[in-house]
């Protein structure tokens, strides 16, 4: 169990909050009764398969489908004609279905096929003709940057939908985006105080450009949907993703529908970080809707891999000046992001982040977002912040290495607090920064020295810290209590994290019975409430509040109905256990099982009550990394020797859940880090589409992952509670580089750290005779 | 149409409310897509079968299933023995999944199986070796009250559960019940005044002793349940059923779970007319709880018509006496109700009813029920009033041709008003059956004499009227405002009626938007707020107000938002058509879809808000019938010319669902008066176990039901709504009993009125030289 480092608060009073809980949902995942997307069937169901253009960058001049049409099983097909009005480049990935006049990346969906087996309309594909005029295309953002480079967009492309993107960040940025030019689709600066003068004053000034690779969410189970148009003209969907709001909104618009037509029932979900929004939905509703049959797709690791959403490729350069006494002086930063080819990256997030840990008097950081024939990029958990930490962070241990100081005092005095600035101007509530740092500071692997193997094999250590603003959207629950005395309550947000078991136990805490009294459930988008979607970390942090209100309304109903019953004044009843009774008088009790009896006999009706509302800000969420790795200097491979991972949960309703997020992230963190790339060929096709040749860290390539909780109280969350999902990945990538680079004693600048690239670094290091010092790799 | 014969309302502003609309379901329905109770499946799925007993009474000595569990396909078998401490002869049926120690009627379950087949289970149940030791049995409850009949019950039996019965009749009974003895199950007594001075002060005293047959509710869909007992020890459930929260409830209690571990969703419903609750639901669940498979069960219509729970067989004996001038002096009734082999029939209504549509200031009723070995019996629609009507309103006709008065006329110098009281001693509120009188007088066919037919065939007219008290439980409901604008409501009820569609109108006309924007959703028992069993008329009638109460709420939250975005103060705000603006100035508004939006992302958080409640009080509903019939003398056929049914809906929420309510009860009534009748053998079996023999009214057997909807206010509903299912199914039965007696010109007793029965009839009348007078049939 993780260890939790608590600060005094008042928690003698809690029963079922703040208890390690294991999953609800725990028993039907591991015997396989969960079902999830792919596991939805209907009578009469079609399948669907996906035409994909098979060159980076083309014109279409025709497509002909009327031999497909001809095919054993074929019943229909679906192209961008059948979005007629969303068919000239939309700027937005999710609501452009299909190529139009061009195809703007290897992979790109151009027409489907549904027919009565997977197997015929995958065979049906290769008769759809489409007549391609392929063009110049570039894979580099750096190279599409150039004023030659082929120009990615053909129209004006109309406004840059953002929503994707927003619900992974509440961060606003103040400054304007800059006119959009070439294939530079977002530009965004921020700046304070004067930076020439900042780095002047500087007695020690390091920089670095780094880069991280396009890495797939990878999320155990792929995209699948399943959709049935019916002849009342209901769209009905069994999706699995991370917002099913977010899909019917979207289907409705593609489709024309009025929301409330379009009946979305997110299913159980193998995993989403942000990857799984609405990339698939529409393609099997059209199909159905065309076929007036069902239809269900479910995509391949292959399609996932080449025509998903991963997150992106970036090039980031950090320049950063302190003092002789450890005081930050100035913090110089430039991003490159490569959005592929649709816009709506998370490069502002990524750029204004580079300067959200730490206090820097003079600041300047301008980001370019930039059109490439590649797959767009989606979130990937806390999107952008991974590469940002990595650039800043690196960077940081180099600053304290010149000024001879310990990495965590030289932050320790430079650390963010309450009512400091992020360089967008907002001013921070009550972070847990320092209370990271110090539990960093004090953990028993950063105060235990590195020895060094009896193999020869150089050692190092590294830390990091960072942070992520997260997600606080609008949601709503309702609670009900039945028959027997049990609750049930009724959110519209997607189970993605183990949220179901936190949110019963802050029903079960307000209404003070055991967590067996209580159950939660998702109904489709026309029963539940609404809620927003699972990303942003945002699900627990705003649902529990909610669900609260809901307990709130729900007592209040039923403190009436135990008054009139003991003749008591409703301001006088007092509750625990099932029981409500008149202060004084505990012996003469009512138990909720006569109230909900009562209560559907009086003219309150069954008792039922909602809880609706917002968290009034977001409140970031710090995390941090401690990594100590060997490296084989002969073969590059790194093993982990320790792994800690920090985090401020704020108030953590389910330790053990919050232990599983912060395992989880880091680990992914390790994926950055050491292994994961998607590598395109120079013809924009994707050379690892499967999981053989795109390597995720598996058990052997990571040891336990020794977890801190943190919890600084947040005034605006459910007792204290932060958002928890994401922080946990942002620092790994950055303190495993800092590792290696401290174990081979030479900077590191690139991510993944593959085996190649860790021999590649060296050889470059010993060929210019330098073991320390300016970037090399 | 309905012709409407409005009262003076505030009804101009009206703009969904009081439209005829067709069912939101309608096209669904009609284009096969419904999934009714059988059309659900699950993988893995197992079918059960069910054992019935040979016998209509015995001891079971053994069950051995050994041979069973050995045969191809079969998973596993249960019987009473799963259900240990339920086995000693519960009074309930729906408690008693199957025969205990002894079989009570022929057809009881006695065990089930769950096969990989539905031919598996069924091939299987020969298996099953029962020991029986068949006992005496008794099937006329006259017989059963003889003190030498075979006793029924063997046990005490414990306290008769009459949760059922409640649901159709909010009417309590004043006396109380009497000692219960031998196989008399209850007994009911209601007296006024002095019955002897009322007889001896009355010019005119007319009797007669009437007997109604059984009959099945003859829903199209007989019963079908699918249950799943999933690895986490939840029991899902699809159902067709009435009340999916009162199957919930019995299958938690049944199988000792927690209710929030039962989750019943209640399909599309084919009909249930009060009799489909819970008879078969405990059988699947208790045999996938065994199997660890989901497993389906469907009935046949045999074992519907021999094992369900039909309308009871009964014998009333009624003597009316008036004074020469039409004022009624008194009333005495005896029913007996045949409950078959459990308690739980509707006697007590019956008998009430008998007092309930005329101001009787004498009266002595009294009512027995009776056990027989036969299948217990159930509600169905208005339950024992077409026994009671058919009673009352013939002698009351009986009584005004002695007069030489118009029936009507008669009949409104007594008619029940405001503030009189039923015979259990209840005033009544604000009822109908004057304006239902009128209605019938003002009536083209009541003042358009009937001609003789050409072909010799003789005519005859008759009139009656009917009254029922119906439920009014409580419900909830919960409506939220959707991203478009449009809005959503989830209710807990069972959509057996059209009521989805007149809930529909009551929210849109709350919101003010049109019929479109609003979608009508059942949760499952889980997801759903608590909603009644959709019988004693009380849906529509309850959930209207808990569905108006919650858009209150929402329309509170949108002004609170709209207010905020005018700069207005939200008691300023008006609203109409999809649009709020600040009185006063209608061209700067905001529409409802800019408020979802906002409030999503304001403190508000999603516009959602919850009614609940129960109406102040039932209040009656009043029918009447009036009824043109040909009679050929030879055959015994009846031909109905005429058939007109009025009836009280208080205010017509969905005049066109009303009317169609009114057509069915009435064309119920023709099976009752004409045709249906489940005939008994010696031997305790079904003679006729099937729709080739026990005959439904077909399109070929009526004519058009003119219809007229009549709208008393009612106080106590929605804009004056009351209840409306039940009470069309009241009068015709007596009404064409009525008119045949007038057509032959000889009384006539006994319900159904078959060819054979006309024609002994007309035998005995002319073999005891009477053609008018005295009871003969």
């Amino acid at each position: 169990m993780a260890k939790v480092v608590e600060r005094p608060q008042e928690k003698t009073a809690l029963r079922v909050a703040n208890k390690p809980v294991s999953r609800i949902d725990g028993v039907e995942n591991v015997t396989g009764a969960t079902k999830f997307g792919a596991d939805f069937s209907l009578p009469g169901m079609l399948w669907g398969a996906i035409l994909r253009s098979p060159h980076a960058h083309a014109r279409i001049r025709n497509i002909e489908y009327a031999k497909a049409l001809e095919a054993p099983g074929v019943v229909t097909v679906a192209t961008a004609a059948d979005f007629a009005e969303d068919v000239v480049e939309p700027t937005s990935r999710p609501h452009n279905v299909f190529a139009g006049d061009f195809a703007l990346f290897l992979g790109e969906p151009v027409a489907a096929i549904a027919a009565v087996t997977k197997e015929d309309a995958e065979a049906a594909l290769e008769l759809i003709e489409v007549d391609y005029e392929p063009l110049p295309h570039v894979l580099d953002p750096e190279d599409a940057m150039k004023p030659d480079a082929p120009a990615i967009r053909h129209g004006d492309g109309g406004d840059i939908d953002r929503t994707e993107m927003s619900f992974h960040s509440s961060v606003a940025s103040s400054a304007e985006d800059l006119d959009e030019s070439g294939n530079v689709s977002s530009q965004v600066q921020f700046s304070r105080g004067d930076i020439e003068e900042g780095l002047a004053e500087a007695d020690v000034v390091k920089e670095g450009r780094f880069t991280a690779a396009m890495v797939h969410q990878t999320y155990l189970e792929p995209h699948a949907a399943l959709a049935h148009y019916t002849p009342s003209g209901d769209m009905k969907m069994w999706v699995t993703s991370q917002g099913q709001f977010y899909v019917r909104d979207t289907v409705a618009r593609l489709l024309k529908l009025p929301a409330h037509k379009v009946i979305v029932q997110g299913t159980a979900i193998g995993g989403g970080f942000g990857g799984k929004m609405t990339l698939l939905a529409p393609i099997p509703a059209i199909l159905s809707k065309k076929a007036r049959r069902p239809v269900k797709v479910v995509w391949s690791r292959s399609e996932e891999l080449v025509a998903a959403n991963p997150a992106p490729y970036s090039v980031i350069d950090v320049k950063i000046g302190a003092k002789r006494d450890g005081t930050l002086t100035a913090l110089q930063g430039r991003v490159i992001m490569d959005t592929g080819a649709y816009p709506g990256s998370p490069m502002s997030t990524a750029t204004m982040l580079l300067g959200s840990c730490y206090v820097f008097p003079n600041m300047e950081l301008e980001g370019f977002e930039v059109l490439t024939n590649k797959v767009s990029v989606g979130a990937y958990r806390a999107p952008g912040a991974p590469n940002s930490a990595h650039a800043v962070e690196n960077v940081m241990n180099w600053v304290a290495q010149a000024l001879g100081m310990d990495p965590v005092e030289f932050r320790l005095r430079n650390a963010i607090k309450e009512g400091d600035r992020w360089p967008n101007g907002q001013p921070l509530p009550d972070v847990g920064g320092v209370e990271v740092l110090e539990a960093i500071k004090n953990h028993q692997v950063w105060n235990t020295p590195l020895e060094q193997g009896s193999n020869g094999k150089p050692r190092g250590r590294g830390m990091a810290i960072g942070c992520w603003s997260g997600g606080a959207g609008g949601s709503a629950a309702t609670i009900k209590l039945e028959a027997d005395g049990s609750f049930s309550v009724l959110v519209g947000t997607i189970n993605l994290t183990g949220s179901t078991t936190s949110i019963a136990q802050v029903a079960a805490e307000e209404l003070r019975v055991p967590l067996e009294y209580v159950s939660v459930h998702q109904g489709d988008t026309n029963e539940a409430p609404y809620g927003p979607v699972a990303g942003g970390s945002q699900v627990t942090y705003t649902v529990s509040l909610s669900a609260a209100a809901a307990a709130h309304e729900v007592l209040r109903q039923m403190k009436g109905i135990a008054a009139q019953r003991l003749g008591a004044d409703v301001d006088d009843i007092e509750f625990d256990d099932g029981k409500m009774w008149a202060q004084g008088d505990p012996e003469r009790y009512v138990t909720y099982r006569r109230i909900s009896d009562e209560a559907v006999g009086s003219t309150n009706g069954p008792i039922i009550g909602t809880g609706h509302g917002k968290p009034a800000r977001g409140n970031p969420g710090f995390a941090g990394t401690i990594a100590d790795v060997e490296v084989d200097t002969e073969t590059g491979l790194v093993t982990i020797l320790n792994l800690v991972g920090v985090q401020d949960a704020g108030f953590a309703i389910n330790p053990l859940s919050v232990e599983g997020q912060i395992q989880g992230g880091t680990i992914q963190g390790v994926g950055y880090a050491l292994l994961e790339e998607i590598v395109y060929d120079e013809d924009g096709s994707v050379r690892n589409p499967g999981l053989l040749d795109y390597r995720l860290p598996t058990a052997a390539d990571v040891p336990n992952v020794d977890t801190v909780i943190v919890e600084k109280h947040n005034p605006y969350g459910w007792k204290g509670t932060r958002i928890v999902g994401e922080p946990s990945i942002v620092p790994p990538g950055a303190a495993i580089t800092s590792a290696i680079s401290d174990a081979l004693g030479i900077p590191l600048h690139n991510m993944p750290l593959t085996p190649e690239r860790i021999v590649m670094a060296l050889r470059d290091a010993r060929s210019n005779g330098r073991s320390n010092g300016e970037p090399t790799s």
